[in-house]
Order: C-alpha cells, then structure tokens, then sequence
C-alpha cells in the first residue's frame, strides 16, 4: 500500500494540518473554520467563517423524527458503545437523507454553467429548468419539507449569506427557482434547510460533492447527544411489539 | 415505541434544542459552544466555550496513521457514499483508541472523590494510584505516546486551561500522576492528549461516559477530508497485495 | 504495517481457507460446515455440522421487532447501498441485542471449570450460582423471553442436540441453572434462544468469545432480506411524527 | 411508524418465515437454502440449493487482501466489539468492491432483455454491447481480476452450474461476451468470481439489486473469523508508520 495525502504531515512532537500547525490552530481559530480549512484547504474570511459556523449549527439535530436519531437511537440500545451508535445514524445519511444538499448543489452549479455558457439570465434558466423538471417528471430537490412551510433555519441561513454579502447566483438561480415552481405549479415549495444549504455553499465554492459532508459534520453533534440520553435514562433494547407490525407475507404452509 | 427526549423539540416552523430556539443559536452561538449545550445542558461561559472548541479542534486530525483514518479510506475506496465511508472510521473508536480519553476520565473522577472522601492531598492520592496500578500489572491510561514525547496539542490544551482557570483538582491529579509515574518507575511517561482532554474535561464537569464524544465529533472533521481526498484523487479498492501478507494457517490438505 | 493472517492463503489462481483449497469447499462442503471451520479450525462431524447449521438458522431473523431490523430498515430508508444498511444492522448487536450468548456461555463455561476444579456436581454448582447471583442482585443471561414462554426455535435445538448426542455438562447446567431459579423465585424463567445457543456451542467446544458470531451471520441473511423489502417496497425516508415523541427538556428561553 | 413485512410474522411462541415456521426450517433446511428462501420467496429445488451454497461459499474470504478484510480488522484493532468490526467490513462492499455482481447482473439482465425484444442471437448482443461499451469507453464489468488469470472459484462455479443445468441465457451471453473482448481487443478478459455470480444467480432468476447480497452474506462469514483472528492473537490499535505516509499537501505557514 502506497498513501499519499495533503491533510496532515505526522512527525514526532510535530503536526501540521493543511500548512498550518496544529498548536497554532487549537484555541485560536475556531472549530468551525477548521472545518472549513479541512474542505476548502484554506482558512476562511470572516464572513465565510461566520456563514460555515452557521451552516453547520443549523444541522445539529431535528429531535427524534429522521433516520439518523432513530437509527443512532436504536443500535445504542443494543448495548454498544458510543461510537458504534453515533456512526449507525451517520450511515441513514444518504440520497433521501440529507442528499439534497447534494443533488441540490450539484443542480444549482450546473445550472449556473449553463447559464454563463449560454448566456442567458437567471430568471430564464429558473423556468428552463422548473420546465424540464416537470415534463421529466423529476422533482427539484431542496424544495418543500414535510414538516415545516417556513423553516427558520432556512430564514436565518439566508439573513446571515444576505448579510455577509455571501448571497451570489446560486442563491438568486435557487429563489428564481422557488419562485418559478409556484408560478408554474400553482403549489408553494419553499427552499428548504436542505436546499438553502445546497445554494449557500455553492456560493462559497465549495464542491457538490461535499454537500453530505456539512450535514454530517454538524448533526454528529445532536447524534452523540441522543446515544448518552439514551445510553443514560432509558432500559436497553428498544423493539417494536407485535401488534405494531402487521406480517402480511405468504400464509402459513408445511414444508 | 414509546419515545421522549430532552433533546430537541419540533413542532411545525419550530425547532427548540435544550430550551433555545434554533434561529436564535444559528449565526449567533459558535458550533462548538452548542456542542457544549448539547452535552452539559447549558451554553458555556466564555471560558469552557474558548476551551471546548480548543478541545475539539485537537481532535481533528492524525494523518493517515491511526485506525480511524485507515478505516475511512479503505471503506471510501470500495465505492460507496461518504457518510457510510465516515462512519466506518467513527466504528474503530474504541477501548484502544480513544478510549483512554473515557477511561483516564473516570480514573481521574474517582480518584478525587476517594481523595474527598479520605480527606487526603492530590499527592497522597497520586503516589497511591501509581503504587496501585503498578502492583495489579495494570497501566494507568493517558500517559505515554507512540509518536510524540512533547505532543504540541497536550502542551497548548494545559496552556489554555490554566490561562483560562479551569485548571483544578482533576488536573493537577494528572500532573501529579505524571511525576509519581516518574519517580516510582524511572521512565518519563508524559500525559498524551488523551489524558490531557480526560483532565480537563473533568475539570470542566463533564461525565467521563462522554470521553469518547470530545474525540470523536472533532474528528469527524478529518474524516470527512479523507474520504473525500480519497475519493477524488485516487483510484478505486485500495488492496495488500500479497507479498505484504504471510499467511501462517495450517498447510495445505486434501478433504 | 506487518499482516499475518492463519485464514487464508492467496497466490495467483490459488486460494487455500484454514488448509483447504476454496475450489474444493465450493460446492461439496455446505456453507454453513464452512463457517465451522473458519471459527474452529477444523471442518465438523457429520453431527456437529448439523448442528452449526440449526444455529445460525435459528438466528435468521425475528420480524421487525428487534433492533437489528429495525436499524437495517431504518438506515435503508436513507437511501443508502444495501450493504450500508444491512451493516446498520449489525452494528446493534451489542450486549442487550445477541449479547447473552456470549456472556451465557462464559458463565456456563466458568461454571463448568469450577465444577471441575471443585469437584462438585452440576446440580450443586446450579444451586450455588442462582445464590449467587441473587446475593449480587445480577441476571443470569439467556433465561426469559419478552415475547415467547416456550421458544419453539429453543425446543428444536435442544432436541436436536440430545438426538445428535452434543449434549453435555454445559447443556445439562443450564437445565439444572433453569430448574434452580424456578425452585429458588417460583417464577419459571425457562432458557431462552441466546441461553440455548449458549449452552450448545459451549458443549460444541467453542470459545465464548465468538457467543455474538453465530447470532451475526445467521442474522445477516434476515437483515438483507429486510433491507431489500424496505428498497423495492417502501417511500424513502422512514420518520417518527412529531406526535410519537415527547418533549421532556428545558422550556424555551432567550438567549 | 406504520410497519408492514412479508418476511417473518413473530406471535408469542409462534415464528413464520416466508410461509414455514422456524422450527420446521430449523435442522431440515440448510442455511444456505433458507438465504434462498428469504431471498427469493420459495425453497430451492436441490439444483439451485446446490448453487445457492457453492456461490456464498465462494465467497468466504480472500485473506488480508481486500477492503473488506482490512477494514475489518482495523477496526477490531480499535478495540471494538466483534460486530462493529465485522460490519466496518461489509461498509466498504461497494460499487469498486462486490459491486461488479450488481452492475454485470443488471448488464446481463438487459442484454438478454434486448436480445429477446430484438429477436437477435446471443452472439450478435454480445458482440455489440462490447462494441457500444469500447465506444463509450465504458469498462464491462465481472471481467478481468487484479490477482487471478484463471480464478478457481470461477471455474468451478461455471462447472457447477453446467452440471447442475442452471446454466441459460445469462451464462451464455457471459462466456460470448468474454470471447468476443479477446477478439476486439486482442486481450484475454477471463470473466471473474464476480462476473459467474452475476451470470450465474442471473439464470437462477434472481433480481440483480441483490447482487452485493450474496457477497456480503458469504464474506460476513471470512470478516468473522478475520476480527476473531485479530482480536485474540494480535496487540491493540494497527496503525501507519509515519515512514510509510508521504505528505504531500501545502508547506508549512504561519497563521
């Protein structure tokens, strides 16, 4: 096996991550521009600072409802360790948990591409793709939420990239798009956390392909809180009864 | 199943994490300080804030040396999502790794309380924790390291909980263990960053049942950097080859 | 890295499990008589494959109702590759969940070593460690079902293992363990599927420490097969509604 | 939560798989045969019984060298319990690793869909989706193996299914395929253990979203005895030498 990597040279007493060292980051840059260090292989300015902390903050947890709580949850209760609990949640975080931000990124940016190479505006594209959306029959991703009309983290992430100047054609192509789909559908599917998330950090630059990576990074911390409520104040062994699950397979028959 | 939480609250349009509102957190609260929230119940002063974050910003990252960042890349490398890549890496935290934050924690916490109990000083009890340990064969967790003797993140850890006070009993407990280990064995075993975020997370009021969470939510952040670098920039099913491997199983028979 | 392995051996178009050639096992030595030989280093008797084979069939699935199944099912409603899912799984097989086997067979296998060692007889080791673990307050592992008073998959191993003449002082304490705690609490708290598989390997001459192996890869077979039902069948994105949680936390404050 | 399944119906002392309750399956059924069942929703004739265990049989174990081994085992290292470690293994069964079974089962499930709309022979498919795959410059996969040139698993799978009659459509488009890759590229592309499992379970008329399923229920099986291995005769923590990491990332800076 041959390893290479940019992240961290190791020598004794000696750590560098990304060109800076170790001990000059711990305690002075915060944790939350490390991350962003770790991503984006440079320290953030202060608005992309305050907006990568935000970001992340804004996917600590959604109490008991998704995949990733009840599946931490539930394999904590099998009596393992914290770890093995915390990264059960972790591995729900997939294309219909979470994968939004990615899709969603992935859909803006090449939106945008399209855009500059065509030419065109953004409100033009808005409809181009919310038309080639519908005549697909394939839903845009980070629209609409199932819980909530008006998500305030979606409001509050937006305030901040607003106020940070960070807001740029993702975001604008992202509420053109909102827009365009109430026009066009008659329904109201506002940008949700997912969605927002997936247009602010492409107005940051950063890749699509990391759009998992700032939900994971920031709901580990929620994780880690239900497996010790868990692990702390309830009997092991979660399970559901009998009468909760309805067997409808084949009838019983003799071998 | 029935479900309660202390956690979060969600209600359509409102989410309530440990009695704040999440709008009120997002942008305004840094990541690690709602960390903290998370796992002691309430925001941090400034002092346990400044020094939450320079705990799990020590965390984040030892190269591709240990288990934890071998697992992620050899996972990332079999072509599967990230987050189920992370996780693999999240799995290898345990006893043996990153487990002495865990151990070395409650070993300190139930040396003060004896120490209370007994009335006795934090160099009576050192001296007979160490005499202890050595006469059960049973080594003490959180000192000595396999690379570093002066470890740059113990040493900036201490540096900040002293300038920030937070240095107490369970601190000077360890200090006291490091020379008792010293004088009674006459090897230098300096406290690693194990034992370092063991004493002051003890310092700090922490259950020493969260030991392995400090560790593991900062370190989510370089996993996170090593799937993806080795996702986009190296090829797929990373392997030994077989020259690397002695197989020393029984000879070779017929059935 | 230096790699050992007594497994298997790999060459160029050779391939060589615990002594044997992989093209000879395939197909003329059933899969689960392999899995013997990978845990015990030797291929079984006629009688002890047949055994091994009613084990890990025993184990192959129990509904939705256990946490194993439920965080497979859980995880893969993530959108995540079955694998991911089925390992989702697997991570919840812990002490609570299977972990009775393998603490089951210690205490059978201790009793045993104390009975020899003390030359006592089975029913008077039985007697001595229901005293004791009434004394102590702790649960013998592997008597008592939440669900089933008559397992039938317990009744069916046990006469298989009298008709296969595997039954030995292993088996025979745990019968003398069940009528003991009957006599001593007046409750009937008969063996249970965990506390057989225990007994049985045990007189099969397996390390306890492989008490969790069997129930895994028996398991295995049930959680694919759950994952793929919860792919081909069900919506994305398994949740709790609000409803189904309560909040217990902190009421709502200002920051 | 409203949970439906056709798998197992679970009623005090009362358990029904797929139609036969498990004490009937239970020392009657082998293993292998009831993975069929769950499967595939019936017993097994003996000729697909007799298949069903060869193909997981085949895949036990390929030693140290794989994904899946290595990260099993660094993942035990960690000092974790066996199945956390065992399911760190089946996290990396992928699309690079186990996932040329599912991508070659769905490549074989079309081309004998195609050949049957077209009304073609097998050898005029075969020659045009190798052509359509040079010319997209797409890799097919199931052909080719970094170690073997003539895999003994391979080729005793194939002759089992020969002799078994399982061999149909699938096999046969496989084996055309493999000749008409010699022939328009001059290269000998011998198909590999994953390409007969795909052809293979194919004819059996299994749907290929389960392909990583037979793998991973075989390969669980070698994972086992692999983290048994590492954690009784090996030392705590497997780590990287720092010799063995090349950094390669920014120079050193200050902050």
């Amino acid at each position: 096996m041959e390893w290479k990597t940019k992240i961290t040279k190791v020598e004794p007493n000696h750590l560098v991550t990304k060109g800076y060292k170790q001990e000059d980051l711990i305690g002075k840059i915060p944790f939350s521009h490390v991350v962003y260090l770790l991503l984006k292989d440079e320290l953030p300015s202060d608005e992309h600072g305050k907006m990568i902390d935000a970001i992340i903050t804004a996917c600590i947890d959604h109490g008991i409802t998704p995949p990733t709580a009840m599946a931490s949850r539930i394999v904590a209760s099998g009596g393992v360790p914290l770890p093995t609990a915390v990264a059960a949640g972790v591995l729900s975080i997939g294309d219909a948990h979470g994968g939004a931000i990615e899709k969603g990124a992935k859909f803006l940016q090449d939106g945008i591409s399209r855009m500059k190479k065509d030419r065109k505006s953004i409100d033009y594209i808005a409809d181009i793709l919310v038309k080639e959306s519908r005549d697909q029959k394939k839903r845009i991703l980070g629209f609409g939420h199932r819980v909530h009309t008006s998500d305030p983290r979606t409001k509050k992430l937006f305030k901040l990239s607003d106020e940070l100047k960070i807001t740029g054609d993702h975001i604008n192509l992202s509420r053109a798009i909102e827009k365009e789909l109430e026009k066009q559908t008659g329904k109201k599917l506002p940008i949700n956390v997912d969605g927002a998330i997936a247009a602010i950090t492409s107005d940051m630059g950063f890749d699509w392909k990391l759009g998992k990576a700032f939900f994971l990074i920031g709901r580990v911390a929620g994780l880690t809180a239900h497996v010790y409520e868990e692990q702390t104040c309830f009997k092991p062994m979660r399970k559901m009864f009998t009468a909760d699950v309805k067997y409808d397979g084949p009838s019983e028959k003799e071998i």
